[in-house]
């Protein structure tokens, strides 16, 4: 005899409602529910430190999802969530999802049979995996679903600093080297460049990456822009993507920025690495990683978190690839 | 009753050995082991695919340690070892230790109750706690015991070669900035570089960095070298400290490579994003990471694969931080 079929006679249902409510998979009413986790309060199984995870649901375990693990933005980001859970007694594994959404699913199917409690979904490509588990989830730059809070930077208005800061340094033949379409917060960052953009009655060239950085890959995307020369500001949508461009520009023999002004968005440390230094639109990441890690820690403690959205400032962080403003302004 | 004393009943063992040898956590005789997994066997508690893996002791799960995940090297290793194992159908779950032994330890107590299928260790902090574990382990870079397989490129070689690129470029002046003690790899680099300058009878200093990379922590280490500027030549330890050092210089205005050359060690993506970009020695991360899957799922499938030392051979990508060779030499 076995006990799932035990706590499934007690309780009066079947087998396969147990097995759902133990994996965190599909549909149980919650009168269901309480009659099952009445019965397994009762049993009491404890076989080992994972099995009573699975009872009390409190494994102190939580997962982070990385959308890439080689752009330096989310590996200060895990540093940062893992420091503030740590202090807070939890463990953090962290799941490399490569803005992969079979793989990413793949994840969350693990995690729900590991009962973690908690995760941290990171620029998702797979919102309905979300949808039906019984674990806290906050969501980093991709909003989910309304059951869910997102916290992210206020990448709109990051897009906009970008934007006028070109401009006021002189810049009139810009190009946008943006991310690909699926990723949110790289769209807000379009969007609030382009918009600045029309204030200032200005027409911008734009161009699309496939992918986050990868490493030997995003070359063919930069031998795509054609007249790359023509231009005297670029503002890439990420740091790390920045340092690519930097790198083709210097092969073509391009000076920056006294040819070509470049502005990158993350400030992860790549930035100071680079030479010249790369002006970019700070993330403040000590505080988007605690925040995630106060809203989903709350919620593991039973707490009833407001879901609403939360929005972090951006600003601008200049350095070497930008000359000084000449034109003063206000965003 | 709980299935833990059934079990315990049945087996003529004690409820705290049944405990020990579902945790994997202590010693239990063969013995005990084959009358508890006997009974295990004939109970046959199934509740989850988590508490399957418990008993079957596959959960189709890896753990690989990172010891520093803002070293794009560990990145890229991770990358790639994630490629292996998913195309062999495992999942990769990453713990970031930090070279922090504390950490390091209770991400193997967690991995223990986890039952994840086996573990790599990298640059362990922590060897003891792999000795009594019951899961298979596969050792990155640091050596744990007799019974446990290390994977390694040639740093002792790699090292030599990083000598005499620089002896045979014409540095006279060399200093060599080696990694903290207990990095094995780091310090079979440093005894390459001296044991080859040995034999061009030709004196170097050494400085200790006492961490690897950091964001925002290197500089200290590089303000109390003193004289930086008087030397011709520098190696060192890994790729993303040579991007710190390589900063630092800029910043004193010292030349990249007129004043002087720099070589790194890794041949991480991070070198070509440099400006000059990065000479280095290669560790051939395709080839490492590949190996380091293959011999833990060999474990994992129950072949008795030989304990010994896999060494890769490591070799020089020269680039810009580094002048033409003026003298030919062989290894």
């Amino acid at each position: 005899m076995s006990n799932i079929r035990e706590i499934a006679e007690r309780a009066g249902v079947s087998i396969a409602t147990v097995s759902r409510y133990l994996n965190g998979t599909g549909y149980v009413s919650d009168e269901a529910s309480a009659k099952i986790q009445k019965e397994i309060d009762a049993v009491g199984y404890t076989p080992n430190a994972l099995a009573r995870a699975i009872f009390t649901k409190n494994s102190k375990t939580i997962a982070l999802m990385i959308p890439n693990i080689t752009n330096p933005f989310f590996n200060q980001m895990a540093t940062v969530i893992e420091e503030c859970l740590n202090k807070r007694g939890y463990n953090l594994f962290l799941c490399n999802t490569e803005d992969n959404k079979e793989k990413e699913r793949e994840y969350i199917e693990a995690l729900k049979s590991y009962r973690v409690s908690g995760i941290i979904a990171s620029r998702t490509k797979c919102k309905e995996g979300y949808l039906d588990i019984k674990i806290p989830v906050v969501s980093f730059e991709n909003h989910i679903a309304s059951s869910i809070i997102t916290v992210s930077s206020d990448n709109y208005n990051g897009g906009k600093i970008a934007f006028n800061h070109l401009y006021d340094t002189g810049c009139r033949k810009i190009l946008h080297i943006k991310g690909p379409k699926d990723f949110e917060a790289t769209e807000l960052r379009c969007k609030g460049f382009l918009d600045a953009a029309v204030e200032k009655d200005l027409e911008i060239d734009i161009v699309e990456f496939e992918t986050d950085f990868k490493v030997k890959m995003l070359e063919d995307n930069l031998n795509n822009i054609k007249h790359i020369g023509d231009y005297d500001g670029i503002f890439v949508f990420n740091d790390i993507a920045a340092a690519v461009v930097m790198k083709y520009l210097k092969e073509k023999g391009i000076k920056i920025p006294s040819e070509v002004q470049i502005i990158g968005f993350d400030n992860s440390f790549i930035g100071e690495l680079l030479h010249p230094s790369l002006t970019t639109i700070e993330q403040p990441i000590k505080e988007l990683g605690a925040l995630v890690v106060e809203l989903l820690i709350r919620q593991i403690d039973g707490e009833e978190v407001p879901i609403k959205d939360h929005l972090i400032d951006t600003k601008l962080i200049q350095r070497e690839t930008t000359l000084s403003e000449v034109v003063s302004h206000s965003v």
